[in-house]
């Protein structure tokens, strides 16, 4: 099955951590990150540069990217502001993250649900009043949706009758976000089990994290019941690194390895995609980037054919004795 | 369900690390993992000392887990004499290991597959041969079952085959083993559908390493087709790691954390499993511990309530804001 792999690492991975990559930096690292095979990418936070200054090149980073043949170019903004900055670089899609916590929305964009809401419909007609050539995909992230740091649980019931009225509002899409790495693989599936009857087409991807190392399990629940999109950065950047070690989004390497190796595909190209990682590590220089998959070596002869998927010569492993005897 | 998570790591874990662990080191933290709920651990190998000399001490340890009450007492045994002196020692369980790939039978063990499958016959009338109360159980697990690093891919019709002439001998169970982390959610699916169709009751559980990150997605899978016995090492200690944080062994704690958390019963309580911790840490001295669930904190808090299963009070992470926005 053809899976979309969302990139979401120069926005979800580079607001998250500590300095901030040059803008040129960035466009090579999209760019590599395209030349990889990755179809969409989430280039830059419409937001506001004092509280994110690591994204107060967004826009330049949007019409960069935009040259680009064959790319959608994502973005997110919290509010009908930053939608319209979006929108203006040349975004193909903007992120609106709603969150289905009320005190996590407060905190993280200073709006009750009902704020939301009406931002949300006031995004819509801003959207649909745009020539047709210029007007960008609106797609929600539910973040907290699996359970909140502030809040501890939240209702599922109310995740999906939340879901049910942004679809309503004429957004394009719904998904579902795990930011904090709370999710398990049957919440996985039964949240997502509703969206999807919930919402049908305008059911969205799963933004998951990988805080508990349950990310890739998670996105195997998510398979199971019909989902397509899943976000993912590379090098396993930002999120919400607690602590050294416990990496935030689910890195991008070890999903696309995950995924083809399971005959899923992705159309990225492994090779590329080490590739891209010494782009973003050159841009980045020091940085603590994470995952599996490099570690053990992404060199050719990965086979994925269906009754063996076997690397053939894996990289510092090839020709080491099997240990578990 | 009842999930049973045998842990490994005093087996798999130590006698893949360098240095040898103290006798009275392990046996207190064989003490100590029982005490955390695991109600099957594999103890030690049974193999030349000169060959492991981690695990000389193997009768020792044998005979001191005997003494937990509750606990099945696991040995890995690779040949009749193996067996024999596990089963003097007084395991309930022994592991044969089997390879599907003969260059690696050849490589671990020193023998082909008829001579495995002639030493299995001499075990399973050695083991029938023994008194009722002192009859150990004989389980298999078929080691390159998802490939191997020497014969690259393995038939899935051979995996299967072996595994039907094993329980043919009269063999307990017959599981799989994924020892170089080759193996995908898909491929554990179809492998373990089969087993379960061609075995019945002796369909053994999974064995699965972290090589490429797909460890507990490979759960998962294996959850979905009614597996319910898994392998795990505390810490991820063990396994073949063939670089710096890229682990071996699925993480106990990770493991165990995602089973409560989707609603399985594990009878291991995370908090004295983090006791155990400390005493492996105690007893192995500045060896790498492995683990997500570790580091973001396994306090009191937990909640693992079917529609909500959100940690309340997650030890750093607490009060923390989520970075997703």
């Amino acid at each position: 099955m053809s899976i979309l792999v969302s990139e979401v690492g120069p926005r979800d991975g580079l607001q998250s951590i500590r300095r901030t990559m040059p803008t040129e930096a960035k466009i090579a690292w999209v760019r590599a990150l395209a030349t990889a095979g990755l179809r969409e990418i989430e280039v830059g936070s419409f937001v506001n540069p004092k509280r994110l200054p690591q994204m107060a090149d967004a826009a330049d980073v949007v019409r960069a990217a935009r040259k680009i043949p064959g790319l959608t170019v994502l973005a997110l903004a919290p509010n009908l502001r930053g939608v319209r900055a979006a929108a203006e670089a040349g975004a193909h899609k903007i992120t609106m993250p709603v969150s289905a916590s009320e005190p996590h929305s407060i905190a993280n964009i200073g709006m009750t649900h009902e704020q939301v809401l009406a931002e949300v419909a006031r995004v819509i007609e801003y959207r649909d009043g745009l020539p047709a050539d210029g007007r960008p995909a609106i797609e929600i992230g539910i973040s907290t949706a699996f359970g909140c740091t502030i809040a501890g649980p939240v209702s599922e019931d109310w995740v999906i009758e939340l879901a049910a009225r942004l679809a309503e509002l004429g957004v394009d899409s719904v998904g579902l976000s795990d930011g904090v790495g709370y999710a398990n693989p049957a919440q996985v599936k039964r949240l997502f089990t509703r969206l999807i009857a919930e919402l049908g087409g305008k059911a969205g991807g799963a933004h998951l994290h990988n805080t508990r190392g349950q990310g890739l399990a998670n996105v195997v629940a998510a398979l199971e019941v019909g989902v397509t999109t899943f976000d993912a950065s590379q090098g396993g950047i930002g999120g919400c690194p607690y602590s050294p070690g416990a990496t935030g989004n689910i890195v991008t390497e070890d999903l696309v390895w995950m995924l083809e190796a399971m005959g899923h595909d992705t159309g990225v190209d492994l090779g590329k995609l080490a590739e891209a990682r010494r782009v973003l590590a050159e841009g980045l220089p020091g940085e603590a980037l994470y995952g599996h998959l490099p570690d053990v070596g992404t060199e050719k002869g990965f086979s994925y054919a269906a009754r063996g998927p076997v690397p053939e010569g894996t990289g510092r492993a090839a020709g080491a004795r099997e240990c578990a005897a």
